[in-house]
């Protein structure tokens, strides 16, 4: 079982504004030359939070975003408006320790999803796109507590105005 | 005039710890292959928090750190324990602005020197070193105000376990 973390945050670390909106990230470019698909392929479970569900369900069709894998949404609610994501309300961590060990989990976002599994040392990688944006507020990626938590480095890579920063668990 | 900012932030963000402590900066490595001497040899002018000098006051003969540069401390103190460092008590926008056309300037640190400026589109250029570490808490290099401000992503480098992110204003 192997826990990545996948996505885009400003130069300033925020995954949303304070409303929850991606805005500035579309207008920065599509991720269509990036790494997505051949990372997305290895990839048998997501995870997200209802608010991430919530952001993706506002782009378009939902039904078809991520077709392969098995999509999980923490809430409270007991259905959601596609069959293809599974509502789950439990502890984060608890049910990522329960994942068989030959599966690759993509925890989408956001914030009260990761910080628990890195305060748990269960988050394997991080391929971190930043923006080139500054929007001095909104919702962080890192919430996790404090403690020094130290990750190798991999790789570099610019992807248009993109910048991407592979790390992985020392 | 141009303006620079050139400096190290953990994942999250944090120039220091909360405790204004760089151990997790000097643990990662040292910055003998960066850019860094011939990025300095382009500035004139070095700008910096009382508590940014405090810290490299810390790590042994100040004197001779920054020899080629006029280095101005932004303080209440009237006096320094260098003299080439020269302590300064105004408003840092109106001072960046009065400076003359063909110099360069660094803004060392930290974040209340940062954002008056980036508040005034007064940021030419940001050359972020990112470390491999979370650190839960802190100073954050961000703090402006909120507002979307973008940039021209330039180059992405790795130098060891940093990654080196170069934007221009747009």
């Amino acid at each position: 079982m192997s826990v990545f973390f996948y996505g885009c945050i400003t130069m300033d670390g925020y995954l949303a504004d304070k409303n929850h909106n991606l805005d500035w990230l579309y207008q920065t470019g599509t991720i269509e030359e990036t790494g997505y698909e051949s990372f997305y392929k290895n990839i048998d479970i997501t995870i997200m939070g209802k608010r991430t569900f919530n952001e993706i369900e506002k782009i378009g069709d939902i039904s078809g975003i991520y077709p392969t894998t098995r999509n999980y949404v923490f809430t409270h609610a007991e259905s959601l408006s596609a069959k293809e994501f599974i509502p789950i309300n439990c502890d984060v961590v608890e049910f990522v320790k329960q994942i068989e060990m030959d599966k690759n989990i993509w925890i989408i976002g956001g914030n009260t999803i990761l910080a628990p599994l890195l305060d748990s040392h269960l988050v394997d990688n991080l391929i971190i796109q930043i923006a080139p944006v500054l929007l001095g507020t909104g919702i962080p990626l890192f919430s996790q507590k404090e403690e020094l938590k130290r990750f190798c480095l991999k790789e570099v890579k610019k992807y248009g105005q993109f910048a991407e920063l592979i790390y992985s668990k020392i």
